[in-house]
């Protein structure tokens, strides 16, 4: 079985959309007062956004289910207030919910919780229960910055976020670490927020030693890890100069990272420097790249074609493919 | 001949602290009657920094010279005003031109830049006309973030450095883009301010059209480039959707990285992913990791050691250990 541990549902109905913009236009209003927008989508607006998308290449590129979670560049926490961040992430992960319910053999649900720059991440309690328990959702995708680029709240290792770290450890969910839209005009979205995002969370982690606070914490740096595998050497001297035990000690226990890396020798490594009980098949389609590589005559994203033409063992390859994702998201009970 | 193009004053005579402290301790003053603190280190003290630490370890691994400016993470643009930035920056360019008089074969001077956050950069060209013309330094380091960590000011493609670039091609100087410390406590500087830095400048440089308007500008992106070659797929997948032409066109005639990579997989990678004219040998010794690797019983900072050991012809091992560096470098002028 292959499970792509990375998938946003970015292809959802425009309706989606429209409820988001009716939010934005209602920001002017009181925050009391403010009402939920009416979402009215139906089963085959979902189902037709799905089939000619994310099922299709899941058929086209053998994998077999998507760990789905809502689009990432939509969560937008730094747009309104908590109210606005609850109402929508509500929304959104309701809709991924209904995904998962018409296909339950292709997604598996991860939540966007509703933060907010400046407020605590308590905020978001409620909705991860709601999420693991009432919807079945076996993670969540925790933004290290909620003012979408201008880094304003605490480093991950800050004691701000320990009560939500607490209720993951209670739940026995991991967090996918993953920023949103960048506001800020010097960050690209997806080409420099996001990769910074991961680069920044693993750097924070090598500082402090949150994991000895929450040794069952689990957290997983997508795209790759950001610069980390290529700069192994300068994460592993750095730590080493900060008199932190080895990064296989320190962090590996505890971190992940995905395989969303777009090309042979990117991956090549990848699975080279980071050991291979931390690695996580993903390709984060239908996502950042849309493209076929002219080089290859493939798409870019098409991320199964670069780990089957690794230099790797078959036992090494299953995990990386399956069981380090049924390690890491514990809750997600798939029959083989 | 073996150049080093990335080296920092990381060891400076404790004297240049304290001018710096004094200018901090005199920042409640109004800004035009501060004075510019004395700066007091002899010749023998400049000798005693660098005989120990840059110039014990050009002999011991074998570069033979190295393109030597004031420390980066020291820079701090965000302290203080333009009045405090420019003082700062003489000082600091004066020193290199001091050291590169003591030790004219061991260094070439690259000047630090008087950058103030908001103040556009125009107020650096008389900076880098001095430091060019009086003191025949050969470049600059360009901060693309000189809040810090903050980002405030426009990307590097933003009409707002345009006059800067002129004064470069019109000099036929190159920037290495380098940030400085980072005063946002999710960013380590040195092992998140630093690579965000690199991905940030060269994503910046994708979207945009920079070359077309500059097509002698030459910036070099450090530490390997960030993230971006072990991206490399998702960059030019990127360029590919935003309509741009392939990188090597858009980009590398214009942009160079150095080998600041501090394990052998991350210069592997390096040398197989990014044309071999666009790499510039460097180590930032003495500088962000001062370690030995126990993978390997040498200092991580040894670059050349990744280079000589990559497989790499003889010719295209010159080219990043001497001429593209002398391309890119084009007022430095070495005696073979």
């Amino acid at each position: 079985m292959i499970i792509d541990c990375h998938g946003h549902y970015t292809t959802a109905p425009k309706e989606l959309e429209a409820f988001r913009k009716k939010q934005i236009d209602g920001l002017s209003e009181a925050s009391a007062s403010r009402a939920k927008p009416r979402l009215d989508i139906t089963d085959d607006q979902i189902r037709e956004s799905l089939e000619g998308a994310q099922l299709k290449l899941q058929r086209e590129r053998g994998s077999d289910v998507t760990i789905f979670s809502p689009r990432a560049a939509g969560m937008g926490h730094h747009i309104g207030d908590g109210t606005t961040s609850l109402h929508w992430t509500q929304a959104c992960n309701d809709l991924i919910h209904r995904c998962v319910r018409l296909y339950p053999k292709n997604f598996v649900g991860v939540c966007q919780l509703p933060q907010t720059p400046g407020v605590p991440p308590t905020n978001c309690i409620d909705e991860l229960e709601r999420c693991v328990k009432e919807l079945g959702f076996v993670g969540c995708n925790l933004n290290p910055d909620p003012s979408g680029g201008y880094w304003k709240d605490p480093p991950l290792t800050d004691k701000w976020w320990y009560p939500f770290y607490e209720k993951m450890v209670e739940l026995d969910v991991p967090a996918m670490i993953h920023v949103s839209m960048s506001c800020n005009p010097n960050f690209h979205t997806t080409g420099g927020h996001y990769i910074n995002g991961d680069t920044t969370a693993f750097m924070q982690l090598i500082t402090a030693d949150l994991f000895k606070d929450f040794p069952t914490l689990r957290l997983i740096i997508p795209h790759g890890g950001g610069a980390v595998p290529y700069h192994w050497g300068r994460y592993r001297g750095i730590a080493q100069d900060l008199k932190k035990p080895p990064l296989t000690e320190h962090l590996l226990r505890n971190v992940f990272f995905d395989t969303c890396v777009y090309h042979q020798p990117g991956i090549d490594l990848l699975l080279k420097v980071i050991p291979v009980d931390n690695i996580l098949f993903a390709s984060e389609m239908v996502g950042a790249v849309r493209g076929v590589d002219p080089a290859t005559g493939h798409y870019y994203d098409d991320t199964k074609r670069y780990v089957d033409a690794a230099s790797l063992g078959d036992a090494d390859r299953r995990k990386v493919f399956e069981g380090n994702a049924r390690r890491v998201y514990t809750r997600m009970k798939l029959s083989t």
